[in-house]
């Protein structure tokens, strides 16, 4: 499948690098194409620079937003909270309608330091924000909830026992989601589907208990199971 | 230990049974003393009447919250996130101050129905108003991510191997909470000490998530583990 991926960053890369080796083709979308690839210097994440990851992903081309959209049967939103409206609207409505987005993205705002507040949370949601804005998008919540290593790779912690929630509109998006992260390692019994986008409330308010989760833990490689 | 325990709801009536089963003396505090007394019909969460109750636990007193507050070397705040200032402030700050409150509430504002929004949230908790409103009172946050039943029996679920994270600006009292609820079954494994009353915004954040959880799961007998 053509996967388009909205972002550079840690999550973007761990995604590709994930679709890329189970055999999809995968374009990267960014504002700015040349500054993005000339990139040299890495993130305060502890992400490399782009440059070097990109010569060792070298499956994955980068484009605009728009270009990511348009090759992409399939979308990804991996920008951050305060990039993903601007970022879909570079991308253009005419090449999100009637597409799959997996949005991964949360509404983080860092500007008063560690940890951060959400931006928008409780009585609405980035994801709802999205799915309004776009609404012939079919926008479904994952991964928003854990780090991107675990993202890709679940059976790093608790033999990938541990639980996924998602949410969104339509159930035939959910679905073909729900299929590939099959692929990803993800197990049908531990994927939560909430219900429609307003559920994206919940996943996205978990984040302020996840922040200082790792806050405490000192590491993001851990996971929420629901036991019952 | 004389335990006040402010609210004579679902939460509250758990742990006075939980307290007076471990040998501890309990006073329930109420608004009003003779209406919660003669009350004979149930809630629409599915406790019975608080005669009804009250027949049947007859070692738990019931006074004003400023009757338990007084009478309580530990006070355990199970009002209602609405009633939790008003219910401290009939209690009286010279009933407060020194002592320990483990907080349980939670904000949620059912106005618009279910699922519940917070009336605090993000960049603040009701846990920190309480704690800024006394400040001579050590406000442990704690319990206030799952159902009462699993508070007080934590084995009900996955062998009692779960997560309960707490916060709270004092370690002493933090101690002295920790110390009862290993009395109540939760191991010093499964406690996850977040910081200061400031971690409240993550706990009752987390309650978004949790009750929409309850939704999909048609019941509230689950939890969350944290898996590393």
């Amino acid at each position: 499948m053509n996967i388009g991926i909205l972002g550079t960053g840690g999550v973007a890369r761990a995604i590709a690098a994930k679709l890329v080796s189970l055999g999809h083709s995968v374009m990267l979308g960014t504002r700015n194409v040349e500054e993005t690839k000339s990139r040299s210097t890495g993130d305060t994440m502890g992400n490399v620079s782009f440059r070097e990851w990109s010569q060792k992903n070298s499956a994955v081309t980068v484009g605009t937003f728009s270009d990511a959209a348009a090759f992409g049967t399939m979308l990804v939103n991996a920008t951050t909270g305060s990039g993903s409206l601007p970022a879909l609207a570079a991308a253009g409505e005419n090449n999100l309608n009637g597409k799959i987005l997996v949005d991964i993205s949360n509404p983080l705002d860092f500007s008063k330091g560690f940890p951060p507040s959400l931006t928008v949370s409780n009585t609405d949601s980035l994801g709802e924000q999205i799915q309004r804005t776009y609404p012939k998008l079919n926008v479904v919540k994952a991964f928003n909830t854990l780090s991107s290593p675990l993202m890709v790779n679940p059976s790093l912690v608790n033999n990938g026992d541990h639980t996924l929630p998602i949410c969104g509109n339509d159930a035939e998006a959910k679905k073909k989601v729900v299929s590939l992260l099959n692929t990803f390692g993800w197990k049908n019994e531990n994927i939560l589907d909430l219900g429609d986008i307003t559920n994206a409330r919940g996943t996205e308010a978990f984040l302020l208990l996840w922040i200082r989760m790792f806050g405490a833990f000192q590491t993001p490689m851990f996971q929420m199971k629901i036991v019952k």
